[in-house]
């Protein structure tokens, strides 16, 4: 598929973003607007409310738009979101005989305040990228036990908390937890010391279920895909994982980027998955082509200092789609519900240069990189500043995902002080 | 302190579980009346909405009783909850001047069916009884290494799903699940057949947090307690659990009791934590007697059959409180909201009787326990109920909580029909 024209001339450049071929879907504030559903379109956004207002989008008897939140469209189902999608690009499209109604709806993207796309009902990450597994196995349990026994058939995961997430930009402060280093007979209540960043993908699921879904279908109910940072403190994690899971060492903060890269924007892009030493069980077989070829990389900015990029990676070097994770998810008979969103795990490639973790590209700790500017690192420092960055390559276009950012303050003196 | 008397003849029975001592808060419905917040007192439902309408009950310039759930008044906090309960014990004490104003509100129970008492936020179980830990312990790990390094030190828990919390009376429908046995090269997909039950309690946080919050304070923005049978599938769990936690072996259901008993109405049982042998660091330590009296029984009746209680044991024997588990599930920073669950874990005591999973009382299948009916179990049984039944015993009365009850039904033939 080519780009797509639009009549938003900022919209066509070949590297830009957000074309008409993506048209992903954010939630912004300005000055004169409070918090409302917005779609991007080049340098952008149509003001979702107003066009709605405006009888321009008339998908449902009710206002969809004009809440802070994506999750009323997502309860509509698939067939209202390719209408809203096909209506968009009617309306945006060059040559549109709506233009000139639709112009005075557009509000500068760099005016705009970004808030959080939709309302986390729950969260959960998977761990379902394969060099990161065995990265952090190998470190941990040694090269033969790398991967659990179960990894090659499940994608694993774990529930996290909902109440964690944050749309980027949204500071994160370093937390304090319970540590107890291998030189020390007891634990302490400490700052985290090994702070580090996950490069993932969250999607976000956009139909309840009540049962189990197969694969087919939980790919249905998927409504898009963020960037998404799984903030980790590898120091609490080590201390308190055993035997139940992480808890603390990941609750935090979990960063997404603002915008919601919707599926059929990213059809285009559809790819296998990797090839597989077991035949996976029939509940959890690839439907087609399960994944997407998304570039990622990972920008580390100290304080005051220009960013580096430190991994580059893609979406296809993930074991399990999202649709698999889903599928899986539910076959306890456990409800999924309306903005539930699923963590990728960690998205690492082969080489060195691709791992999305620091406590990958240091080993541990015992290799920091040293960055142009001189710094090193193993793991992250107050004031570093994250971007996770990614984008579907087309031909002549991108499928672009706005930037997760987030910037690492110190922790608090006393966590307890008022 | 006695037994406070009501005019509400059936609440002053030495041996009722609603007396006008405990005044526990649900939602109920009958044919006449939709799904509203409820106050039990004796054999009869105060109807909240109804008395608030008559200006009985007037604490806040908004209705707070005509909803489905009591977040409403856990957000206005604990100087209302104070409030709230003095003005119930006005409306329903002996000598009342409001009697005859209150009467006609009253609903009888027994034609009253019980909903969900609370939305359900996020859903935390911990893993703090020290029985149950070391029983489980010992049968995977060894005597010697049954208890995990970190398990005297931190409330050790895990998130599951909000989702799957049910209230008391749901079917549960046994699961289908990726499964491993010992004696296969390969996992199957099948029914679970280690399908169990445990014994817990839930606490529900009542207020909101943003950053670490001090023992004494989690104590603050704790609202209630129900008990809680988190459904286990045991097989499912050997297989998925290593490394990241528990996850579809839990997510099946969750059930709680339908009355949410005040921590206003546990006062006089209060108690203290068991001796321990590692001094807890600062943030963790008790502020005071943290635990409850609380006897605590399992009842077991398979399809049409009697039920047999199958284990006794209490709320004392946890060793660490809600209120510590509340105040390490703030150490990161991670944001705690009205209406989050916490699962104290599985409450076994000292000796076999008082086992809180069949698991235990069965050590892991290879001790079936035998029934008076003749029947014997390891795990449960399709057809089986389980009811969990709890009371703190006072001085001519008791502070009871609603049974909390569930059949376990078979396995669907096929999981994925439609």
């Amino acid at each position: 598929m080519p780009l797509m024209k639009s009549w938003v001339e900022s919209a066509n450049a070949p590297d830009h973003p957000f074309p008409l071929n993506n048209l992903p879907y954010g939630v912004f504030s300005t000055p004169a607007h409070d918090p409302r559903c917005g779609v991007a379109i080049g340098d952008m956004i149509l003001d979702m409310a107003a066009a709605e207002e405006a009888g321009l989008v008339d998908l449902a008897d009710y206002p969809l738009f004009d809440v802070p939140f994506w999750n009323e469209v997502m309860e509509e189902g698939p067939e209202l979101w390719a209408a809203l999608r096909a209506r968009l690009i009617e309306l945006l499209a060059e040559g549109s005989p709506d233009c000139t109604a639709v112009e005075p709806l557009l509000v500068p993207m760099a005016g705009a305040e970004m808030h959080m796309p939709f309302l986390v009902s729950e969260y959960t990450d998977f761990y379902s990228g394969r060099h990161h597994a065995t990265n952090v196995g190998t470190m941990f349990r040694g090269q033969e036990n790398a991967l659990p026994p179960n990894w090659l058939h499940i994608p694993i995961g774990y529930n996290g908390r909902a109440s964690s997430v944050v749309v980027s930009g949204t500071d994160i402060r370093r937390p304090w937890g319970q540590l107890k280093s291998p030189d020390h007979d007891k634990p302490a209540f400490l700052p985290s010391r090994r702070f580090d960043l996950e490069l993932e993908m969250g999607a976000i699921v956009g139909q309840a279920s009540d049962g189990p879904v197969t694969v087919a279908e939980a790919n249905d109910m998927i409504f898009g895909y963020v960037l998404l940072n799984d903030w980790s403190a590898r120091d609490i994690q080590a201390w308190e994982y055993q035997p139940l899971g992480p808890f603390q060492a990941k609750a935090t903060a979990t960063s997404i980027s603002p915008w919601i890269v919707t599926k059929a924007a990213l059809e285009p892009f559809r790819t296998d998955t990797p090839a597989r030493e077991f035949e996976l069980l029939d509940h959890l077989k690839d439907c087609g082509p399960m994944l997407y070829d998304i570039d990622l990389a990972v920008d580390l900015a100290p304080e005051g200092k220009p960013a580096t990029t430190i991994a580059r990676t893609n979406y296809r070097e993930m074991y399990f789609s999202a649709a698999q994770q889903l599928a899986h998810h539910t076959t306890s008979g456990c409800p999924m519900n309306v903005g539930d969103l699923l963590g990728s795990g960690t998205i690492s490639g082969a080489t060195k240069e691709a791992r999305g973790s620091l406590l990958e590209l240091s080993w541990g700790g015992k290799e920091p990189i040293t960055l142009p500017t001189g710094d090193t690192r193993s793991f992250l420092e107050d004031g570093d500043t994250l971007t996770l960055r990614g984008h579907a390559q087309g031909d002549g276009y991108r499928i672009g995902f706005g930037d997760c950012t987030g910037k690492l303050l110190p922790a608090p003196k006393d966590p307890y002080a008022r």
